[in-house]
């Protein structure tokens, strides 16, 4: 294809979201990160042209029918096309690009048009054994962009972006169908057309598009008023080497397994989802955000499990520890340091005038019966309107010499205590030993009934081979999890980093199950291999 | 074993729930089914000492087999108990049972006392390719009970009622662990002595267990109020012939797909579920039962919408035709016949005395906004006294020569009105064909965001081959439920009944999948075999 019909690049290939937007830090953090023992590196990250490729190893063959079925401007192997689609968005993704390291970058790039150019693209691929990579907004932060090329004849990434409608609203039924490349802040603009929103805000939403969505699981801010990604889903329609599946023909159903659950979390593995049928309701009215102050963590998590257990839930609802709180409280240019002691928790709430203003007298009695401390809509509103800018300081982090992270959990009430402390001793520990003692904070931002989510941030130094040095925390961090029953992420996925933890947490028996299913739809292994369960030479 | 050790078999082979509450027709009820053309049958049904059984073919090896793993006492060949285990309550299986055919009788019932057991049971059977129908309440309407029989040495009944434990309590998380033995009312009791209730209440309860309602997917009468039961589930533990599966690490994760999800609804075929971890809930303090009337179903339906909708949800909630509603309003001396116009809705409201007046109070504002008329709450203390006896007058009824029998579906709101009108067109039409024009009646009583459930109750009179005539009916109802796209069942599953159907619903690659599945923890094709999915000869 010739350049100007490559589809616009719009994401720096090793910078978190908007390129307009770049992070920065407070000049006040200089203090902060010295105490860490931070020092600046001697070299900046690559230049985005020099980073080295590996040859193209595509067969023509595959070039020419990939071409036959897309159309030849709609495949390319061109530099910035294949740099912009290695791997996604975790630090060592970006560690590892920042260094020049692009040999997992795709061969080529595929644009197809239509879920039928998707399966003809399977097929081809299948029969050439041509590793896929779905590629939808491309935010992963576990390692789920990044196949095992070995038995392979290439890879190619499968972007998704042409698919980009909404394909149907169904005003009575409260649903919409949506093309899985469509991304966050254009399903709510085409929906807000019907006066609808989805509701789904995860941190990644300027990037994630709907197929990651269901692909990966996600869960967004305001799950506590919208549920989960995988809640909202009714139908789907899937891609695979062998034709399509389609579900969901009702809500929920005694109907069998509910195999829409079996597809939601295969993040690409079994197939590509190319559009799903979602519950959408009305853009709400109102938003009021607010703050709470507790004693303690465990003080602010019993607050919320009367939230979860008793109700009423707000939309948005999530609690900082101590140290999360010292940095979300202050005053930006401290954004690292001091600021008043407790735990903050943000609740919002979204709805019809009268609903906000009931449910919240409601969840604010619940709260304050918690021991919570009303401090009014400041910290709520400070809270909404950086909501998506964390991740944007990592990249002056990186830049600065820090090792920034996170990690997530989930688990039952019973067990969140413990999870929370021999997690945060696991990296501490780990983080330490290794001569760079790190600042940990965590906080819950996703509540059930019977459980929790646990938001791990992690930051120290770099030391001088940042991607092993964080490489021994992580690890510990998953056996920690593991080893407390926990489950190895609430919404960020498998990938391939959580990929041998996840293997423990099924079993032996329902890993089989897995390879099972993949084996049917996919029996040439060529679907985003070695993400999710382990790689395995096709038939 | 000697009859004296033999566990209790505590419900009538072809009678509905407690034996010590028959249900008796109204006298009235004789001029309502004269008009239907109703005759009484020249002969009672067969006594069950008479009803002659297949020679037990089980091999003598799997005799001895299995009473090393269960104990001799837990292993029998004995009649009733063969008689007890044979298919369930559908209309159906009770017919062929009153007609003496006990044709899909075990050869034996075995009674495994553990987790272990269960798993050893399997491996035994799996060896010597004896068919395993896992049997627990043995409340199927759909025919679940009834497996192929070719390609095995034998069938056994694994009767789950030893496994009849409250494993755990966690307070904190507000979860219980329950073995798959136990029958509703005793889940209850158990949990009632720590202050916690299920909130699940199917019309079966009375007979069916949690294995059951895990392995169907059963959806209770409180559902809006406290879910269905494969949303309560967090936890499962299944047996199969290759060993065990333990799910269940937090209450939602993005770890993979939600492989629970996978063994509910799987009706015995993939395995043994053992136990369960359910979300558990205080029990209400207060319950009030109301009733409303509409002027039309679709009126009511559109009440219903908006509660679902907009909220607040009541705990229970249903809308009658105008023909059920005749039958629910009228002097029970009129059951069938008579009473005022319209149709009714009941809702009922479970929970502290605060948080039941508040909802009441929202979710009547908008019922009457809606049109609806307020009753008071007379009709709804009838429907909660009376909520277990509906399916007790079918005994009577059969008796007395009528052909009376359930089927329930369920679709998108937008979808409703098309598809209530069409299932009931086409059991009109097939049964006037054959010279028994029905009576057909239709609730809904499960709704969600995006749609709700339909429910059926025909009435005809027998014709001469009533099984046979059902079949047309059935089939007729299955054509008209699959073009409208609707699910082919909301709570009573697939069983053998709906196979075909199902099998269309999901089509041949998601079938393809649930063989795989099916190939992996079951090689030898024991499990349940030609429920949900067609058998398939072991390797």
């Amino acid at each position: 294809m010739t350049e100007s019909e490559l589809p616009v690049v719009d994401f720096h290939p090793y910078r978190w979201g908007d390129p307009s937007k770049p992070g920065e830090l407070p000049a006040a953090a200089a203090g902060a990160l010295g105490a860490l023992g931070v020092k600046a590196p001697e070299h900046g990250p690559a230049g985005l042209a020099e980073i080295p490729l590996p040859q193209v190893r595509l067969p023509e063959q595959a070039q020419a029918a990939l071409e036959a079925v897309v159309g030849a401007q709609h495949v390319t192997s061109e530099h910035d096309a294949r740099v912009a689609h290695t791997r996604g968005w975790s630090t060592p993704d970006l560690l590892k690009l920042r260094a020049g390291d692009a040999s997992d970058a795709p061969d080529a790039v595929v644009f197809p048009g239509s879920h039928d150019e998707v399966v003809a693209v399977l097929e081809v691929c299948s029969g050439l054994r041509v590793a896929v990579v779905p590629y939808s907004g491309g935010t992963s932060v576990v390692g789920g962009l990044t196949p095992a090329r070995e038995w392979f004849a290439g890879v190619i990434a499968l972007d998704m972006r042409r698919l980009d409608g909404l394909l149907a609203v169904d005003d009575i039924s409260r649903t919409a169908t949506l093309q899985a490349g469509v991304r966050g802040p254009r399903a709510e603009e085409l929906l807000h057309e019907h006066g609808l929103t989805l509701g789904h805000f995860p941190q990644s939403y300027e990037g994630a598009s709907i197929g990651g969505y269901a692909a990966a699981r996600s869960a967004g801010q305001s799950s506590a008023g919208f549920g989960r990604f995988d809640e909202m889903v009714v139908g789907l329609v899937l891609a695979t080497p062998r034709g399509t599946v389609t579900l969901g023909s009702a809500p929920m159903s005694a109907a069998g397994p509910d195999l829409r659950q079996l597809i939601l979390g295969s993040e690409g593995t079994l197939g590509v989802i190319t559009s799903v049928t979602v519950r959408v309701r009305p853009v709400p009215k109102e938003r009021v955000y607010e703050g709470w102050r507790f004693a303690s963590f465990e003080a602010g998590a019993a607050g919320l499990r009367a939230l979860a257990q008793e109700g009423p839930l707000p939309t948005v609802v999530r609690l900082s520890d101590e140290a999360e709180t010292a940095v979300n409280l202050a005053d930006p240019s401290e954004a690292l340091g001091g600021g008043p002691g407790g735990c903050l928790v943000i609740t919002g709430y979204e709805g019809t005038s009268t609903e906000v203003a009931a449910r919240r007298l409601s969840a604010g009695d619940v709260l304050a019966n918690a021991g919570g401390e009303a401090l009014g809509t400041a910290p709520g509103e400070k809270w909404r309107k950086g909501r998506y800018r964390g991740p944007y300081l990592r990249d002056p982090l990186l830049d600065a010499g820090v090792l920034v992270e996170t990690l997530e959990t989930v688990t039952f009430w019973s067990n969140l205590d413990a999870l929370r402390s021999s997690v945060t001793t696991a990296l501490t520990e780990a983080l330490s030993k290794q001569g760079t003692p790190p600042l940990v904070l965590c906080h819950i931002s996703h509540i059930y009934e019977t459980g929790a989510s646990l938001y791990f941030t992690v930051v120290c130094a770099q030391a001088e081979d940042p991607l092993d040095q964080w490489r021994q925390a992580k690890t510990a961090a998953n056996e920690a999890i593991r080893a407390a029953g926990a489950a190895i992420s609430h919404h960020h996925g498998v990938g391939t980093d959580h990929r041998d933890t996840y293997s423990e947490e099924i079993g032996p028996l329902a890993a089989e199950m897995l390879h099972a299913v993949k084996r049917t739809v996919d029996p040439a292994g060529i679907l985003n291999p070695g993400v999710l369960i382990p790689p395995v030479s096709g038939s």
